[in-house]
């Protein structure tokens, strides 16, 4: 087992990570804006010890209006509001490197930083869809090495501007009239590259955690490369055990190439969770979630979905998930897929119940589940999960009632938060002097 | 005595307006990143029955090193925190149109004021600081005619954004499959202009109080052209009642210009008050305050920075504050001055006394600056003030424990929250159905 514990995020994205969850018995629909309905999710999060609440986020109205809209109220602007309610807990907060600008990003982010005692994530995201891009101008969404070079350059700014401005807690001059901050603790960066010019130096000093951490979800390889170069947590679609091995191989060598620690990035792919009492139940839970009366119309849906004959018993080959290097869309999904039938022999029916809306789907009873979480993280190939609860708030009730204390039994949970920053509780190293 | 209340709203930056604030005896200089210092603060003004908290913005380091940073922590951040704390009270939230793009910003307020439960109100700044530009690109700060037609039509596009799509709380649909939404319920804006290309709708559904407010501190042409059309609340440097009622006037005729009811905006300018005990003892803090230790050192000071002759007895005259129709800076603040000498009669010893950083000083005993607010309000001048307290905590603690009570006496200022949105509580129509 390692030394280390096991780190668990959670998605708390409107009324859950699947496109149904709007239906769920008992709660209101339009909780996707109630602010009461995320409290009381953030809440039920930190009673179950995970490290740090995660919102993705696409700037834009979806156009599938069957299904829940997944993004509504600004991840920044809600999180600000928990972290003022919702001690401990970190946030993982997704803001687009293509649609802000670096320096309101980084002085937003570093308020909140300081007033939430340093539980700060920033989940990088370049941004895919052409529906985002209509909201921002006329001009088409760039391409993907375009917003890749831009995100990096980006990243590179916001930590030079966290780290523009020394004065922290300290003794204050003797008198009026003598300086607060001079040129030493105040430094413009006076960036110049290719797409910002920015002087600075910010107007929020360095936070209590130094500066906040960074997230990515990085599949392209110039994702990979961003992720290696910059990340402290990293977020992937991972649906099997040798896949994620291989990727996470991949991430430690981008880190080395930039001159980065291979062990200071944490890696921590999606899980979705289905438990129930029995492993039948949780068949039954899943195919109803998606909408399904049975086995084989859910078969048949995720046959169409991927353009795959309708076999069920067939094994599947790689070849029939190919993702275009140069496709709008993310790679990772279509990727994780490939990976996982290249490495392990699979049918359609069980693929189907390997995978749901793109991550790992860990399907059955309580020790079932919290099996299949422990078994990589033992292995060492991961450090943890975000844990994708289909319903909100009932998915995740469900998981806190039932798997936490199976994996704080096994010792891989720790009850409460000993670390006050979410740098600290990660164990990842830092690097600026903090106030 | 009018029949509607006296609205208080308060400055809230930092250690307080005054640059000398940070020295406050008993209080922590960096006071100005902590939490809990912002949130006493907005507990006191709860207290006090103020209707709003303000901060005002640049997004940027000052220069002057000696004095407070009056601008560190992002308002949308703070505010959103404190109002996760702090019940009733709304935000003024100062945001520039000049360095934020509408969508996110559209979405930040809206996400705000649901959360909020209808308390919130955007100040409109178009930014006037080189050092602001600085931060956001390579080229120079827009001209202020440009800064001013890119306000407009930032301020339409976010109020096109915010009625883009109706749904609110309501039935839920009958079955899995039918939509959330339709195009009759979510509609794209199509806003194609001289800045900005959008198509909407937001992701945001319309929120508890119809939109938010809109708050606008016009000083030049353009400025109360823009107030006119679209503001809710303004705010603004009047030092002297005549002057005080002609700006009311100047922006009822545009607000009537535009096809708006003239009624339908409150006035709520500056106001810094020292109260003491005596008024020797309100002057004394005065130049205390300013860092002068005595009266003729603050007139002196108060000469130099306007370049007037060292003549505390001669009747200044308005030609000598002169504002250039194309200067960078606000011209609020030397307008109002030579307002003030046109309308009455002052020496410099007088004037000194009638202003603090721009704003209008009413200084001495805590009945002194309560008959000195209510006067302007009963003659139905103002609707209220936005008060600049000195230094914070302290000077708005004096306030609330002396000044509060006596214009809650005088039946212009109700104790507690009877309205629970800010634009119930300022009588301000609604123009949407809300949810």
């Amino acid at each position: 087992m390692p030394s280390r514990g096991l780190f668990l995020n959670v998605g708390v994205n409107s009324t859950g990570y699947h496109g149904n969850s709007w239906l769920a018995p008992g709660a209101a629909w339009d909780r996707f804006v109630s602010f009461d309905h995320y409290l009381e999710v953030a809440e039920l999060a930190r009673a179950g010890g995970f490290a740090a609440v995660f919102l993705s986020d696409h700037p834009a109205l979806q156009r599938a209006a069957e299904s829940r809209p997944l993004h509504s109220l600004d991840p920044l602007v809600l999180f600000t509001a928990l972290a003022a309610r919702v001690p401990d807990i970190g946030f993982v907060i997704t803001a687009s490197s293509s649609y802000n600008s670096p320096y309101n990003l980084a002085r937003r982010l570093a308020s909140l930083d300081h007033i939430s005692g340093g539980r700060v994530i920033w989940n990088v995201v370049s941004s895919f869809n052409p529906d985002i891009a209509a909201n921002f101008g006329a001009g088409p969404l760039p391409g993907r090495a375009q917003r890749y070079r831009r995100a990096a350059e980006f990243v590179e700014v916001v930590k030079a501007l966290w780290s523009s401005w020394d004065r922290t807690a300290g003794p204050a001059p003797e008198a009026l009239g003598e300086p607060l901050w001079t040129d030493a603790t105040a430094r413009p960066i006076d960036h110049h590259g290719e797409f910002f010019d920015i002087r600075g130096p910010l107007n929020v000093p360095i936070g209590p955690q130094g500066r906040p951490l960074i997230a990515q979800a990085g599949a392209s390889a110039a994702g990979i490369d961003l992720a290696g170069e910059h990340a402290d947590l990293v977020y992937a679609a991972l649906l099997g055990k040798d896949a994620a091995r291989a990727y996470r191989d991949q991430v430690r060598e981008r880190a080395a190439a930039h001159g980065r620690d291979p062990s200071s990035f944490r890696l921590l792919p999606g899980l979705v969770p289905i438990v129930a009492d029995t492993t039948e139940q949780a068949l039954r839970r899943h195919e109803q979630l998606n909408g399904h009366p049975d086995e084989t119309a859910l078969l048949r849906a995720f046959a169409d979905r991927h353009g795959l004959p309708f076999d069920p018993d067939a094994v599947l080959l790689p070849e029939l998930f190919v993702s275009e290097a140069d496709q709008q869309g993310p790679i990772g999904f279509t990727r994780s897929l490939h990976d996982l039938v290249a490495t392990e022999t699979l049918t359609l029916r069980q693929l189907a119940r390997r995978v749901d809306g793109g991550h790992r789907l860990v399907l059955g009873t309580a020790e079932a589940v919290a099996e299949q979480i422990l078994d990589w993280w033992r292995d060492g190939v991961v450090d943890g999960y975000t844990v994708q609860p289909p319903t909100l708030p009932h998915d995740l009730r469900t998981f806190v009632r039932d798997v936490i204390p199976l994996l704080r039994a096994a010792g891989a949970l720790s009850a409460g938060y000993p670390e006050s920053t979410v740098r600290q509780r990660f164990a990842l190293p830092q690097p600026l002097p903090v106030g």
